[in-house]
Protein backbone atom coordinates (compact mmCIF):
# COMPACT_ATOMS: atom_id res chain seq x y z
CA UNK A 1 0.00 0.00 0.00
CA UNK A 2 1.34 2.97 -0.68
CA UNK A 3 -1.35 5.36 0.83
CA UNK A 4 0.01 7.56 3.61
CA UNK A 5 -2.83 8.99 6.07
CA UNK A 6 -1.66 12.17 5.68
CA UNK A 7 -2.69 12.03 2.07
CA UNK A 8 -6.12 10.27 2.61
CA UNK A 9 -7.06 13.14 5.63
CA UNK A 10 -6.06 15.87 3.15
CA UNK A 11 -7.79 14.26 0.09
CA UNK A 12 -11.06 13.82 2.59
CA UNK A 13 -10.70 17.19 3.42
CA UNK A 14 -10.84 18.19 0.07
CA UNK A 15 -13.89 16.19 -1.04
CA UNK A 16 -15.56 17.71 2.39
CA UNK A 17 -14.58 21.24 1.34
CA UNK A 18 -15.91 20.76 -2.68
CA UNK A 19 -19.60 19.90 -0.89
CA UNK A 20 -19.30 22.59 1.84
CA UNK A 21 -18.71 25.39 -1.15
CA UNK A 22 -22.29 23.78 -2.63
CA UNK A 23 -23.77 24.18 1.02
CA UNK A 24 -22.59 27.88 1.15
CA UNK A 25 -23.67 28.55 -2.24
CA UNK A 26 -20.31 29.84 -2.49
CA UNK A 27 -19.48 30.17 -6.28
CA UNK A 28 -16.06 31.41 -5.98
CA UNK A 29 -15.12 29.25 -3.21
CA UNK A 30 -15.73 26.48 -5.17
CA UNK A 31 -14.10 27.73 -8.52
CA UNK A 32 -10.78 27.63 -6.31
CA UNK A 33 -11.17 23.59 -5.89
CA UNK A 34 -11.14 22.20 -9.74
CA UNK A 35 -8.23 22.13 -11.53
CA UNK A 36 -7.41 24.87 -14.39
CA UNK A 37 -7.82 22.55 -17.35
CA UNK A 38 -9.14 19.75 -18.87
CA UNK A 39 -11.76 19.06 -15.95
CA UNK A 40 -15.12 17.39 -16.78
CA UNK A 41 -18.24 16.60 -14.68
CA UNK A 42 -21.40 14.72 -15.22
CA UNK A 43 -24.93 16.18 -12.31
CA UNK A 44 -27.02 13.30 -11.75
CA UNK A 45 -28.73 12.37 -14.97
CA UNK A 46 -26.97 15.37 -17.38
CA UNK A 47 -25.03 14.32 -20.25
CA UNK A 48 -20.97 15.43 -19.97
CA UNK A 49 -20.01 19.05 -19.04
CA UNK A 50 -16.30 19.44 -20.33
CA UNK A 51 -13.79 22.08 -19.37
CA UNK A 52 -14.09 25.10 -16.72
CA UNK A 53 -16.49 27.24 -18.86
CA UNK A 54 -18.87 24.75 -18.95
CA UNK A 55 -18.68 22.97 -15.66
CA UNK A 56 -18.57 26.20 -13.24
CA UNK A 57 -21.38 28.11 -16.00
CA UNK A 58 -23.66 24.61 -14.51
CA UNK A 59 -22.64 25.05 -10.89
CA UNK A 60 -23.75 28.95 -11.14
CA UNK A 61 -27.01 27.82 -12.64
CA UNK A 62 -27.59 24.95 -9.94
CA UNK A 63 -26.55 27.83 -6.94
CA UNK A 64 -28.97 29.82 -8.77
CA UNK A 65 -31.82 27.37 -8.34
CA UNK A 66 -31.04 26.34 -5.22
CA UNK A 67 -32.05 28.19 -1.97
CA UNK A 68 -30.92 25.53 0.02
CA UNK A 69 -29.02 22.27 0.24
CA UNK A 70 -27.31 19.97 2.64
CA UNK A 71 -25.42 16.91 1.89
CA UNK A 72 -25.04 13.97 4.52
CA UNK A 73 -22.37 12.05 2.81
CA UNK A 74 -21.84 8.24 3.84
CA UNK A 75 -19.60 5.19 2.36
CA UNK A 76 -16.74 7.77 1.43
CA UNK A 77 -13.72 5.65 0.60
CA UNK A 78 -10.43 7.71 -0.72
CA UNK A 79 -7.74 5.74 -2.90
CA UNK A 80 -4.72 7.73 -3.36
CA UNK A 81 -1.82 6.54 -6.33
CA UNK A 82 1.07 8.59 -6.76
CA UNK A 83 -0.55 12.03 -7.71
CA UNK A 84 -3.89 10.97 -8.25
CA UNK A 85 -6.74 10.71 -6.06
CA UNK A 86 -10.34 8.59 -6.25
CA UNK A 87 -12.87 9.07 -3.89
CA UNK A 88 -16.21 7.63 -3.95
CA UNK A 89 -19.26 8.45 -1.54
CA UNK A 90 -22.84 8.63 -1.21
CA UNK A 91 -24.24 11.73 -1.10
CA UNK A 92 -27.38 12.11 1.00
CA UNK A 93 -29.02 15.21 -0.29
CA UNK A 94 -31.78 17.71 1.33
CA UNK A 95 -32.38 20.73 -0.78
CA UNK A 96 -35.06 23.44 -1.59
CA UNK A 97 -35.18 25.16 -4.80
CA UNK A 98 -36.42 29.13 -4.41
CA UNK A 99 -39.55 29.82 -2.50
CA UNK A 100 -42.98 31.02 -3.94
CA UNK A 101 -42.94 33.40 -1.42
CA UNK A 102 -40.17 36.00 0.04
CA UNK A 103 -38.91 34.69 2.95
CA UNK A 104 -40.41 31.02 2.77
CA UNK A 105 -38.33 28.16 1.92
CA UNK A 106 -39.36 26.51 -0.98
CA UNK A 107 -40.70 22.58 -1.27
CA UNK A 108 -37.32 20.26 0.39
CA UNK A 109 -36.35 17.23 -1.61
CA UNK A 110 -34.39 14.15 -0.88
CA UNK A 111 -32.35 12.59 -3.10
CA UNK A 112 -30.04 9.46 -3.14
CA UNK A 113 -26.93 10.07 -5.07
CA UNK A 114 -23.37 8.22 -5.75
CA UNK A 115 -20.38 10.30 -6.74
CA UNK A 116 -17.00 8.78 -7.69
CA UNK A 117 -14.62 12.35 -7.91
CA UNK A 118 -11.02 12.48 -9.29
CA UNK A 119 -8.43 14.67 -6.99
CA UNK A 120 -4.36 15.51 -8.57
CA UNK A 121 -2.40 16.62 -6.29
CA UNK A 122 -1.50 20.33 -7.27
CA UNK A 123 1.33 22.87 -5.24
CA UNK A 124 -2.06 24.33 -4.59
CA UNK A 125 -3.35 21.36 -2.33
CA UNK A 126 -5.48 18.47 -4.01
CA UNK A 127 -7.95 19.94 -6.99
CA UNK A 128 -10.73 18.44 -8.64
CA UNK A 129 -10.35 16.82 -12.35
CA UNK A 130 -13.74 14.97 -12.39
CA UNK A 131 -17.01 14.76 -10.80
CA UNK A 132 -19.52 12.52 -11.69
CA UNK A 133 -22.86 11.72 -9.34
CA UNK A 134 -25.72 9.51 -10.51
CA UNK A 135 -29.18 8.70 -9.02
CA UNK A 136 -29.40 5.59 -6.95
CA UNK A 137 -32.38 3.49 -8.93
CA UNK A 138 -32.23 0.55 -7.77
CA UNK A 139 -31.73 -1.64 -4.25
CA UNK A 140 -28.67 -2.27 -2.96
CA UNK A 141 -28.27 -5.82 -3.70
CA UNK A 142 -24.73 -6.37 -3.27
CA UNK A 143 -25.05 -6.09 0.46
CA UNK A 144 -26.83 -10.00 0.95
CA UNK A 145 -23.87 -10.81 -1.35
CA UNK A 146 -21.25 -9.09 0.28
CA UNK A 147 -19.40 -12.68 1.70
CA UNK A 148 -16.25 -11.08 1.44
CA UNK A 149 -14.70 -13.84 -0.83
CA UNK A 150 -12.03 -12.36 -2.77
CA UNK A 151 -11.70 -12.46 -6.97
CA UNK B 1 -0.09 20.35 -22.13
CA UNK B 2 1.93 17.49 -21.15
CA UNK B 3 -0.23 14.83 -23.48
CA UNK B 4 1.22 13.49 -26.05
CA UNK B 5 -0.39 11.52 -29.10
CA UNK B 6 1.27 8.53 -28.32
CA UNK B 7 -0.26 8.45 -24.54
CA UNK B 8 -3.80 9.24 -25.64
CA UNK B 9 -3.59 6.66 -28.77
CA UNK B 10 -3.10 3.75 -25.75
CA UNK B 11 -5.75 5.22 -23.46
CA UNK B 12 -8.12 5.43 -25.89
CA UNK B 13 -7.03 1.76 -27.00
CA UNK B 14 -7.58 0.76 -23.18
CA UNK B 15 -11.02 2.55 -23.69
CA UNK B 16 -12.68 0.63 -26.48
CA UNK B 17 -11.16 -2.85 -25.37
CA UNK B 18 -12.82 -2.18 -21.71
CA UNK B 19 -16.68 -1.76 -24.22
CA UNK B 20 -15.33 -4.79 -26.42
CA UNK B 21 -14.89 -7.10 -23.56
CA UNK B 22 -18.34 -6.75 -22.89
CA UNK B 23 -19.53 -7.07 -26.16
CA UNK B 24 -17.51 -10.33 -26.63
CA UNK B 25 -19.06 -11.41 -22.87
CA UNK B 26 -15.40 -12.32 -22.15
CA UNK B 27 -14.92 -11.95 -18.52
CA UNK B 28 -11.24 -12.91 -18.10
CA UNK B 29 -10.72 -10.86 -20.88
CA UNK B 30 -12.30 -7.47 -19.26
CA UNK B 31 -11.11 -8.88 -15.49
CA UNK B 32 -7.30 -8.54 -17.31
CA UNK B 33 -8.20 -4.79 -17.91
CA UNK B 34 -8.91 -4.15 -14.54
CA UNK B 35 -6.08 -2.92 -11.56
CA UNK B 36 -5.76 -5.42 -8.88
CA UNK B 37 -6.34 -3.67 -6.10
CA UNK B 38 -8.77 -0.76 -4.90
CA UNK B 39 -10.99 -0.17 -7.84
CA UNK B 40 -14.48 1.07 -7.80
CA UNK B 41 -17.31 0.52 -10.09
CA UNK B 42 -20.81 2.32 -10.62
CA UNK B 43 -23.43 1.15 -13.22
CA UNK B 44 -25.90 3.21 -14.19
CA UNK B 45 -28.59 3.76 -11.19
CA UNK B 46 -26.36 1.61 -8.97
CA UNK B 47 -24.90 2.68 -6.34
CA UNK B 48 -20.95 1.73 -5.78
CA UNK B 49 -19.24 -2.05 -6.24
CA UNK B 50 -15.65 -1.51 -4.46
CA UNK B 51 -12.57 -4.10 -4.69
CA UNK B 52 -11.43 -6.67 -7.10
CA UNK B 53 -14.48 -9.38 -5.74
CA UNK B 54 -17.40 -7.17 -5.74
CA UNK B 55 -16.70 -5.20 -9.23
CA UNK B 56 -16.07 -8.38 -11.21
CA UNK B 57 -18.75 -10.49 -9.73
CA UNK B 58 -21.22 -7.53 -11.06
CA UNK B 59 -19.68 -8.10 -14.88
CA UNK B 60 -20.27 -11.85 -14.56
CA UNK B 61 -23.97 -10.98 -12.98
CA UNK B 62 -24.44 -8.62 -15.79
CA UNK B 63 -23.13 -10.84 -18.82
CA UNK B 64 -25.20 -13.99 -17.52
CA UNK B 65 -28.28 -11.34 -18.11
CA UNK B 66 -26.67 -10.24 -21.66
CA UNK B 67 -27.93 -12.22 -24.73
CA UNK B 68 -26.09 -8.99 -27.00
CA UNK B 69 -24.86 -5.95 -25.93
CA UNK B 70 -23.07 -3.21 -28.29
CA UNK B 71 -21.87 -0.08 -27.45
CA UNK B 72 -21.52 2.58 -30.11
CA UNK B 73 -19.26 5.40 -28.50
CA UNK B 74 -19.48 8.68 -28.86
CA UNK B 75 -17.87 12.06 -28.22
CA UNK B 76 -15.09 10.17 -26.03
CA UNK B 77 -12.39 12.27 -24.60
CA UNK B 78 -9.03 11.35 -23.55
CA UNK B 79 -7.51 13.63 -20.65
CA UNK B 80 -3.85 12.77 -19.43
CA UNK B 81 -1.71 13.58 -16.22
CA UNK B 82 1.11 11.87 -15.57
CA UNK B 83 0.45 8.43 -14.95
CA UNK B 84 -3.22 8.43 -14.79
CA UNK B 85 -6.06 9.20 -17.33
CA UNK B 86 -9.68 10.46 -17.47
CA UNK B 87 -11.33 9.77 -20.02
CA UNK B 88 -15.47 10.80 -20.94
CA UNK B 89 -17.46 9.18 -23.41
CA UNK B 90 -21.17 8.74 -24.32
CA UNK B 91 -22.77 4.97 -24.42
CA UNK B 92 -25.23 4.65 -26.87
CA UNK B 93 -26.10 0.85 -25.87
CA UNK B 94 -28.24 -1.77 -28.00
CA UNK B 95 -28.94 -4.84 -25.65
CA UNK B 96 -30.69 -7.78 -25.58
CA UNK B 97 -31.51 -10.49 -22.77
CA UNK B 98 -32.04 -13.87 -22.62
CA UNK B 99 -34.91 -14.65 -25.23
CA UNK B 100 -37.54 -16.77 -23.91
CA UNK B 101 -37.62 -19.53 -26.16
CA UNK B 102 -33.81 -21.06 -27.35
CA UNK B 103 -32.55 -19.63 -30.65
CA UNK B 104 -34.38 -16.74 -30.47
CA UNK B 105 -33.05 -12.75 -29.42
CA UNK B 106 -34.69 -11.27 -26.64
CA UNK B 107 -35.98 -7.65 -26.85
CA UNK B 108 -33.55 -5.29 -27.49
CA UNK B 109 -33.68 -1.86 -25.49
CA UNK B 110 -31.41 1.11 -26.55
CA UNK B 111 -29.85 3.11 -23.39
CA UNK B 112 -28.28 6.09 -23.32
CA UNK B 113 -25.09 6.34 -20.83
CA UNK B 114 -22.58 8.70 -20.14
CA UNK B 115 -19.07 7.15 -18.56
CA UNK B 116 -16.36 8.47 -16.69
CA UNK B 117 -13.48 5.86 -17.06
CA UNK B 118 -10.05 6.40 -14.76
CA UNK B 119 -6.89 4.57 -16.43
CA UNK B 120 -3.73 4.13 -14.28
CA UNK B 121 -0.49 3.60 -16.67
CA UNK B 122 1.54 0.39 -15.69
CA UNK B 123 3.86 -1.98 -16.90
CA UNK B 124 0.74 -3.99 -18.47
CA UNK B 125 -0.44 -1.05 -20.09
CA UNK B 126 -3.21 1.14 -19.23
CA UNK B 127 -5.78 -0.40 -16.50
CA UNK B 128 -8.63 1.07 -15.13
CA UNK B 129 -9.16 2.28 -11.52
CA UNK B 130 -12.69 3.45 -11.83
CA UNK B 131 -15.67 2.91 -14.52
CA UNK B 132 -18.67 5.62 -13.37
CA UNK B 133 -21.39 5.15 -15.90
CA UNK B 134 -24.82 7.29 -15.50
CA UNK B 135 -28.13 7.15 -17.18
CA UNK B 136 -28.87 10.64 -19.07
CA UNK B 137 -32.22 11.41 -18.36
CA UNK B 138 -32.69 15.02 -19.75
CA UNK B 139 -31.85 17.27 -22.92
CA UNK B 140 -29.08 18.21 -23.24
CA UNK B 141 -29.17 22.16 -22.79
CA UNK B 142 -26.04 23.13 -22.39
CA UNK B 143 -25.54 22.39 -26.22
CA UNK B 144 -27.22 25.67 -26.78
CA UNK B 145 -25.57 27.59 -24.27
CA UNK B 146 -21.88 26.35 -25.59
CA UNK B 147 -20.66 29.95 -26.78
CA UNK B 148 -16.74 29.26 -26.05
CA UNK B 149 -16.78 31.56 -23.54
CA UNK B 150 -13.80 30.94 -20.93
CA UNK B 151 -13.86 31.02 -16.91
Amino acid sequence: MSQSRTDIEAVEAANTAFYEAMEHGDFDELSALWLDDEISCVHPGWPVLAGRGEVLRSYALIMANTEYIQFFLTDTKVTVIGDTAVVTCTENILSGGPAEEAGELGPLLGQLVVATNVFRRTPEGWLIWSHHGSPVLTESEEEADRDGSGD
